[in-house]
């Protein structure tokens, strides 16, 4: 399988900008056109940000090495995959990201991507501890993961028609008397399809077990998202965090317009599987347009819906996030045994594939494999925040 | 007007390195020479940071867009305008900057410029507050947005005689649930003056109202500032900020020579104005030499004095501070309402003009036309810290 | 002597990468092969990182001015200095540390070197203060200067043989309200000769007295560690640090195997000299390679032993950490004494010489000169954390 290797720090190989297209492999009419564009991006806070755009005629998406192998903005034909951050100037270079900001919520200050991943010491509520000598220990939401730069960034293309392109990435979580776990992403789609997975490897490099977490918050916008648009998925429980949860439980899997100073509301699920896989799909208002995301519970176990619809400018976003864990602060998923825990040189693997449905059609087969699954048992709606799933104060 | 793109980050546009002068407008024999210098500095704390120097024969500036679009350092005529901070490698790349090291107090460890913007969702004292979990949240002295790069940097020639050069520059404060800020600079001078207007709009782009704070940092050392040189205000009310202003009350107007030691002295000020316009000046001892700022309190309302005059090498500065609130730590400064509101879409402007005094008889003129404001009332010089102005402890 | 400047802040020069050799400077058949190379890293968390690499036919080493001239990697035929640090994609970038991480154990987040220097303003644990108005001022682990770029790099070489050839850095802790130190280092090394030294000198650039730290935490792993190795000193005090270094003090001297989950344990040193000199040796289990550290007392009169010995993964190491002080907080420090002052324009100098040893004689040479120092008096071993050494809970 022909590759290019974009940067590997442990041999000076360092790409700045370069454009791969078929005939780089001397394919010569292949059954669908793509390319990829690498760049270095310049000046304000995205300056010295490494950038990989891949284009398949139908769908497009964009890769970010420099903020831990993220999907910074997709496409299908014209139509955005992702969401309008109130971040407009990213992709933000994690130099000038301070993650202890704002009590632990400086993450926000680069966050603006279609999936960013959370991890992986810890994803979830930011939380505060005092060493025996009186130092406030500040965890930051969601982790570093997302922050931290890939040392190797290379990029297959399959000799064989379809000719499936993977973008690989190496991030590392690592330092003396900490967890050292190597994230092996590999990013992958078939030119001509409407879908991409991912594919993340994380191996314990320590000679001690490690506990990890990981979360990939996925986001939509416009136009998938919208007043009307609809959550679908095989829920058999759904838990509001929270008292503000609790005010949209009637309707958690309908949205509703822009509302400027909309307080958020998430939602944590247990999802229903059938041949070990699940699926949920958000789609817009007519059951015209859709977005799917495939998971499995056995690498993915938890999953949350996240409802962030305030006004354009601030962000109107709906984050589907399937996870090891719920994004509560660590020590109570740690309580709650939703951390997981590698031994030396183990890994966790984990798989997520996003589906782009076009048409009614497509949206409507979509809906009835949801139902397929669904139809394994009634979802139980809880009134409130219960445990496991929520801290109840 | 033709203009010159540096960086616009949402189109991809970089300029590394260019040097502008008449003859790049096709303009022949201009009255007064000038010429722009675009550079991309290396090495130390400064590498990366994008750096613009504008000479006009007499007056020249340099601006960094990498540090919010703040002035670095200026001169007129081999007189330095600026201040020789203890930060000798800048300017520093905000990567290189940790607003919360010291107890908060990170900022310092960028802070060296001529005029330096404090905010915007906060300026003034470091405060801590503790969230209902216990985390604390730690804001820092001065703000972010001197350590936020620029996303957009143009610059702009009039076409007709005098050629007025304006440096434009956009720096966003934005991100998701929190305030949503663009700042529009407009750097003006025409060559051959002796002054130069830093107009700055601030533009909440949010659906929702934000509240913003602004200060200028204007910062002076020798030559301007020397044992015997004056500040002169047309003050209605002075009051010291607390014991240590306290003791120079007497003489708050004045200063003296390097003390190594001095600890701050700090004067809030209210000023007077006349048609709306107010004006101040630190001038030598022998009144031959001056820089005035020109401020409007309808836009800036509050004016801050501050003295620190330590050794030359820790830095014999006195800083020039007219703003939307005195540099208090905010929760104080909203107590009083002294923190701008903005509906969303809204903006404040504000715009301070930069005039420097070359000659007895021009350092007279401007001290007339202060006196002129004067004239309309005596200062009340407070005694004591007093609210709203300061805290009473 | 011919000197390259590779960077020079203050004049704008910068070199992005050169191989300078004898030919370089018209020295035809020196008595024995160098090489200097300078390269400007990409990608990764090294992206921007500024490195020197020494070749000079047996001993080689990188110095590393993004991280205040710190040696990276070194090697003596073959065989490493250094370890291997759970952090595997350095030398990382400052940008990409934040040293208030993990609360103040963020300095781990880059910690990779040889050599690395510990301090300006504190080295050793980190530490928390509270201000009269309620914040939390964190000072974390080892202090600043290992993370501040220096912004004066220059490479000499001598005219005559054998042609000593001397890294030059620049590197300065210094801000607003804050010490301002300038940190000259000079890194020498005679092409031929088994051993280099570090020379460096802190000046304090304030008109104010100013205090500081520094602490050289030299750090080796395989093959110069491994069961059976020893660490001979001229010890005439040695004390543990706590109640997990009194577990090993029988053996304090003796390292073990690697062991996984192996908690780091910490010991104290008084040293003695001969002629103002002092000499310690870490050799291997045969007795026929080693490394030995030349210091005097008068510039660097605390010495501390620290034994890491987990996993070879998890970072098998030892450091040897000749200092000002011991690595305490420094607030402990301050109270024993062990803070260094400088009046205005006085500099403080320390020196350390690093020596590989290969052979069993080379080793027996050593020995026998450290026996010798030794001789003075018989080291008084402590049983417990004893005053004024370390803190007795």
């Amino acid at each position: 399988m022909p590759t290019v290797i974009l940067n590997d720090t442990s041999h000076d190989v360092w790409v700045d900008s370069a454009t791969i297209s078929p005939e780089n492999f001397g394919m010569e009419a292949p059954p669908h056109a793509w390319s990829i564009r690498k760049q270095t991006l310049r000046g304000g806070r995205r300056d010295g940000v490494d950038l990989i755009t891949v284009e398949t005629g139908g769908l497009s998406f964009c890769v970010v090495p420099s903020r831990g192998m993220g999907l910074w903005k997709g496409a299908y034909r014209g139509r955005d995959l992702g969401w309008k951050s109130p971040v407009k100037d990213g992709p933000v270079n994690p130099a000038h990201v301070n993650l202890l900001s704002n009590g632990g919520l400086g993450w926000l200050d680069g966050f603006d991507e279609l999936i960013v991943r959370c991890g992986l010491e810890n994803n979830g509520s930011p939380y505060a501890e005092t060493s025996p000598d009186g130092r406030q220990t500040l965890t930051g939401l969601h982790g570093k993961i997302a922050n931290i730069p890939a040392h190797y960034v290379a990029v297959h293309v399959e000799n064989n028609a379809p000719h499936a392109i993977t973008i690989e990435g190496h991030v590392d979580e690592s330092h003396l008397f900490g967890p050292a776990i190597r994230m092996t992403t590999k990013i992958t789609i078939v030119p001509g399809s409407k879908s991409l997975t991912v594919r993340d490897e994380f191996t314990n490099l320590s000679d001690q077990p490690v506990e990890m977490q990981i979360l990939y918050h996925c986001n939509f916008g416009p136009p998938y998202l919208e007043a009307g648009s609809r959550f679908v998925a095989p829920a058999s429980v759904v838990v509001p965090r929270d008292a503000r949860a609790v005010e949209g439980i009637g309707h958690y899997d309908v949205y509703g317009p822009p509302e400027p100073g909309f307080s958020e509301q998430v939602y944590f699920l247990d999802l229903q599987e059938r041949d070990g896989k699940s699926l949920v799909m958000l789609r817009d208002a007519a059951g015209e347009n859709a977005v799917a995301l495939r998971v499995s519970k056995s690498q993915l176990p938890c999953f949350t819906l996240w409802k962030c619809t305030g006004g354009l400018n601030d962000g109107y976003v709906t984050g589907l996030e399937p996870a090891t864990n719920y994004p509560n602060a660590r020590p109570f998923e740690q309580t709650h045994g939703r951390v997981v825990t590698l031994k030396p040189g183990d890994s966790h693997v984990a798989e997520i594939g996003l589906e782009v449905l076009a048409g009614a059609q497509d949206v409507a087969r979509i809906e009835q494999e949801i139902k397929t699954i669904q139809d394994q048992g009634t979802p139980r709606i809880e009134k409130g925040p219960v445990e496991p799933f929520a801290k109840v104060e």
